[in-house]
């Protein structure tokens, strides 16, 4: 990319099961590669190697105070001034943050993907549009129940207690509200219709005058 | 414009007091004359010459029998073929449509505003891209007081009936579950919220790699 012109950053936020990480695969998959680069909020987990198999149903992932927002700001503050970032990298069987990193160079749109984003008010700040997925709780449930089976192959047990546990609660306390702070709302309770939205966001905006 | 290109058709849905208005304006204001094209839903109220001065407050004016929305969705058609339209002009102090009507040219972009524009299936199908703009209640509610009393000179006590006579109900029957159908939601509770969402989202369309 040219040097002159500085990174448009992205936040695509919202709940686990909101559909948002589809969201970004599928904006990223329409373009040619290079035109985006994508950062993900959960490789900001801190370590937390007391986390094992026993209580992971309990363990709290969803509050803010779980995640390195202050790295993020820095890395997306590089990012935006056009010069490369070493994300680390997580490794979710151990709950530890790895010796490993990987890069993530500047590109003309960067996209960070993760439930909340937009939960740390200096961190919102350093987007220049804040994307919001919304779905229905129900549908949220689901997908989340979905993930957790073919991905992780945990019992329907251990993801609803989870989910009472920690997860409910801090959507409500920390997700939910951050949706009014986001200038885009998607709603995404269908298969594909995010993605539909893109889709049409991006036609729309191929007609404006002068683009 | 070249009569290759097919009109896109822009709904700007939402409630009484959310904003839509301003929000249509501010994106023809951003592009040059000849960008968009604006038809108002309102132009197609049906004719109510039995409502007078002293039933107002108790008139219907919210549910969606109120409007005629077959002759709406017609007139996109037409737009969209890439022909001018007649536009009803209704005139809002004898409650009638008038037999005057004002032309509507084909434009790159129409949009179009009105309450309930995803209230009925066959319309929404007409739009290429359905926006929904969103408020919170009670700031819907001071918007319309502010409206009615400055630009109307209705006091206070019957806007509030009205509100509570159909207003809210209509909102909650008709408008607000429209909002799932909508492929961008935007949030607009503080003054130019939506204005900067739409620069925002100008901005981004910049850089959509080939746009």
């Amino acid at each position: 990319m040219s040097p002159a012109v500085e990174p448009f950053v992205v936040a695509v936020a919202g709940g686990s099961g909101s559909g948002k990480s589809t969201f970004t695969q599928e904006l990223t998959r329409r373009f040619p590669p290079g035109s985006f680069s994508v950062v993900l909020l959960d490789d900001y987990y801190r370590s937390r190697p007391d986390i094992g198999h026993h209580n992971i149903d309990t363990a709290n992932f969803d509050h803010p105070d779980a995640l390195e927002f202050e790295l993020l700001r820095t890395h997306l503050a590089e990012l935006k001034a056009g010069r490369a970032v070493d994300c680390p990298v997580y490794d979710f069987t151990t709950h530890s943050r790895t010796s490993r990193t990987h890069r993530v160079e500047p590109a003309p749109i960067i996209l960070v993907d993760g439930v909340l984003l937009l939960s740390h008010p200096a961190l919102a700040e350093s987007f220049d549009l804040r994307i919001f997925v919304e779905a229905s709780a129900d549908m949220r449930l689901i997908r989340r129940l979905e993930r957790d089976r073919t991905e992780r192959g945990r019992p329907v047990e251990s993801t609803l207690k989870q989910y009472l546990t920690s997860v409910r609660a801090m959507h409500e306390a920390f997700v939910e509200p951050a949706r009014a702070t986001a200038h885009l709302i998607i709603h995404n309770d269908r298969p594909g219709q995010a993605a539909d939205a893109i889709r049409r966001l991006v036609e729309f905006a191929l007609r404006l005058p002068g683009v």
